[in-house]
């Protein structure tokens, strides 16, 4: 593989950049005119590490990592303007499957009005991405920190959680294991919590016992968390009770992408309606914000548990 | 080592955001308010393709990687803004060494008035970074692309250049090794470029030769250049000849991250001295742009060379 002429295909297969690119890739530095503040995030996917070459289709893998990154920009309430992906490729990754997981990215981009609007290519011992992403908002306020969540405050989720951690049980169905492959940034909830009034927002990567701690420590609350009201999966619980584990594990489950909110109480009706209408998914009340720290997690029975860590490549 | 132990260790060492920064490292995403024009650059260092671990000190490793990032900001006249920085760490690199690499950065970032505002901490088979860097200017107008050279532009270079490449050389003088391993980017030098009326710019990371021809197809003119002007560090042809090695391959040798700019004749004057005053070096007319197409390079006595690569690792 000649770098230069991979850059050549690549560039080919790009489509006309958006409005607010002056300069798309090929220059030093891409140009643009963001209006407003931006959301710029980092992420790094590792084979081996975040994914398994052998266990995704190249442009699973693209689509992946676009995907968390964006769902870092929806737990701001960002819109996406912008992505920048690094590629490293080990010598027995060929040309096809490169321009194939770009075409898995490209296509999230295009679903969510996203420009690929530069990037670097380079040989590396193992197949590894490095994705920036740029979001933007009218002004700075309109964006949605971790911290902000006040006390009494409703802690609610999109959708439902639990899919890709049962994603990777060995006999998991397809359709859970779709989740795991291929989430679904959330960035029309995202912005339409923004509006409806969210006081914190973050995305469950890490799995919602972890991701609920640094909201809350982020907030200086503690959250309180009712277990039987937490929208799993279909099928996610069963299949880990078939496998032999304890479904509950799944809270500590990454990978999901959904997003967790705090919202003062008499907000929830009109975010969940803004959020069926923008994303066509349901926002679920699951606990609220208290005075203190750490988060409780209350199981069906009252039996109190704190979410350990789930191993993601099991 | 950690993960997050060790993120808790860089957050300690960050020093306070500049002003442009809402929301700095720790959320989802970082939050800026640009205000005009923005330019990003990308840019993934792999060790043993672009630096060997065992030849440079982790705080040179570090500084090398944000200048050749922020060499590609200097090449379009941006302001330095906000750096992100991916980190991939193998199992037998230390939580010391990583933080000394991350000294080497902020001491850079310090000096250079950037940001470091975000990133991204992973397990790798082998030390790899990723960095974008974000500049600014007041509008897309302000910024130097690589298309724009007209013919009767003077095309000029700053400072010097082959001591990085004969800084490779294995009896380079410690004054050569010191530019291959801690490169400067021009970024006064490019904004004073800019400001003088540059009509194209591009940072020297590939040769002259190579970026020459970038911006000579960038720009649809052909570039005549006279080797006899260009200014080469002291002692790098000499520590080629004495290596064997013809020192007009100089010419194909990369990494000085000088700039090379074309600019109207009748601002030459000028734009000496706004360089000069800008970054206390030198700017040196080597040729100029002509009709047609191509890198024409004239050697003392006549004949006249197409440079070739230079092995960047030899």
């Amino acid at each position: 593989m000649g770098e230069f002429e991979l850059l050549a295909r690549i560039r080919e297969r790009l489509p006309a950049a958006g409005p607010r690119i002056h300069l798309g890739s090929g220059d030093d530095a891409a140009v643009t005119v963001p209006g407003g503040a931006t959301a710029t995030s980092v992420d790094a996917l590792v084979d081996g590490v975040h994914f398994r070459r052998e266990d995704a289709t190249p442009a699973q893998i693209g689509h992946k990592a676009l995907a968390t990154a964006l769902s870092d920009l929806a737990a701001m309430g960002a819109e996406p303007g912008e992505a920048y992906v690094v590629l490293g490729v080990p010598a027995d990754y060929g040309e096809d499957e490169c321009l194939e997981l770009l075409d898995g990215m490209l296509a999230l981009a295009s679903v969510t009005d996203t420009d690929l609007a530069g990037g670097d290519l380079t040989r590396a011992a193992q197949l590894f991405l490095a994705i920036t992403v740029v979001g933007h908002a009218p002004d700075a306020e309109a964006l949605i920190h971790r911290a902000g969540a006040r006390v009494g405050d409703a802690l609610v989720i999109t959708d439902e959680i639990g899919a890709a951690a049962a994603g990777l049980l060995p006999d998991a169905p397809a359709e859970l294991r779709a989740r795991q492959l291929e989430p679904q940034p959330r960035l029309g909830a995202g912005r339409a919590l923004a509006l409806a009034g969210a006081t914190a927002m973050i995305d469950l990567s890490d799995g919602l016992g972890g991701d609920a701690r640094h909201l809350a420590e982020s907030s200086g609350v503690a959250l309180r968390i009712d277990a039987g009201a937490i929208p799993f999966a279909p099928g996610s619980k069963e299949s880990m009770a078939a496998a032999g584990r304890d479904p509950w594990e799944l809270l500590g489950g990454g990978e999901d992408y959904e997003l967790l909110a705090s919202l003062p109480p008499e907000q929830l009706e009109a975010a969940t309606e803004a959020v069926r209408v923008a994303e066509g998914i349901a926002l679920t009340k699951i606990g609220e914000a208290v005075a203190g720290s750490g988060v409780e997690i209350r199981l069906p029975g009252g039996r109190l548990v704190e979410p350990g860590g789930f191993d993601q490549l099991a």
